[in-house]
């Protein structure tokens, strides 16, 4: 994602601290407090400009959606788009490091992770940094309950690719592939903003659920 | 594969006992008496017209390859071309039932086996057909060495999702995907004529690597 200077996001976000929220380690373990109920709580790692886990939170009231990303001139993105639809009760965002989740989740907290159109990587000695990568994987486990899952999209061939691989080698177990997610649409897909440009351009949206054991 | 009736298969199959193996189960555990060898043995399973298995013969002299195929109408084809190609000595065809493998073959006789653009059986009250189906892979199993492969290649988009889930259920571990094998044509790879005639359309070739544990 191309990152731009806004020099205004930095007060945009402080105004709305019931949307991003300003001390996230205090929320680790009372995300029951933070959203006053104990719906099951759905985490986006690179939630980017948020239309997909804004999108989420509409449709599924009874669940509690979390965005994280850590840039500021990216979130405010997202804040925006959050102010606009009202503040829905039921989704929060965090600006902090996807690769820090235990600061801000206990095991269990979370479950279900989504990761969307995730930087690539292409290169294999930046192997460590793609979100599907073990070390994130073994972060994902530790904070998701028993039995979470991972559900993710990208149109990243090489990426989708590595990480079957990854998955797999990892032992997690693979409920659910699609390599062309548009030619047999769920009803329910939200779309992310990426999702929207490539499939309009043809290119196949790969898709995968899978599940720590 | 669409099957015609040649009257004149059988005999042309009898003709050749040195190619299409007449006592296939007398093989079973002395397949090196057979190939004078004790070269490694990999197997293709629905060999079809046999182009892919002759290829990959002259290709790797140091390996042992068995073309498996039921029927007499198509398995004749494949006969044609190796007679054509002068028999080379590492190649052999059975005229079997693919799910009775273990008629024929002692657990650790074969080192590979290879699916080749196998029947999608798309129809979920089919899936059992499927050659990546879990019957199948147990079968496979039964005859492969320990940590044996499977390599596998198709252009339908179905039975690959099917069968990346079907692999990691089974707890195989997958050590390659590619998800349109010809963008990054490896130099080895030799075609099956499904594989020439669905690539010159446009359409991805998928293709997998897994094994055993």
């Amino acid at each position: 994602m191309r990152l731009r200077n806004k020099p205004w996001a930095e007060e945009f976000i402080n105004e709305h601290p019931d949307v991003i929220l300003p001390n996230p380690e205090q929320c680790k373990g009372n995300w029951a407090t933070v959203f006053g109920n104990d719906h099951p709580i759905h985490i986006e790692v690179g939630t980017g400009k948020g239309q997909f886990v804004l999108g989420m939170a509409l449709q599924n009231p009874d669940i509690n959606y979390i965005g994280i990303e850590l840039y500021d001139s990216v979130i405010v993105s997202a804040l925006e788009r959050i102010v606009e639809a009202n503040k829905p009760a039921n989704l929060r965002l965090l600006k902090v490091n996807g690769a820090k989740l235990q600061e801000y989740f206990a095991k269990g907290d979370v479950s279900r992770v989504y990761l969307n159109f995730s930087d690539p990587w292409p290169k294999a000695r930046h192997a460590k940094r793609r979100l599907t990568h073990e070390g994130f994987l073994s972060i994902y486990e530790s904070v998701l309950m028993d039995q979470g899952e991972i559900h993710f999209k990208t149109d990243n061939r090489g990426l989708f690719e590595y990480s079957l691989v990854s998955m797999n080698a990892y032992g997690m177990a693979l409920n659910y592939v699609s390599l062309d997610l548009h030619a047999n649409m769920p009803k329910d897909n939200v779309m992310t903003e990426y999702e929207e440009k490539f499939s309009a351009k043809g290119q196949p949206i790969y898709r995968l659920e899978c599940q720590f054991k």
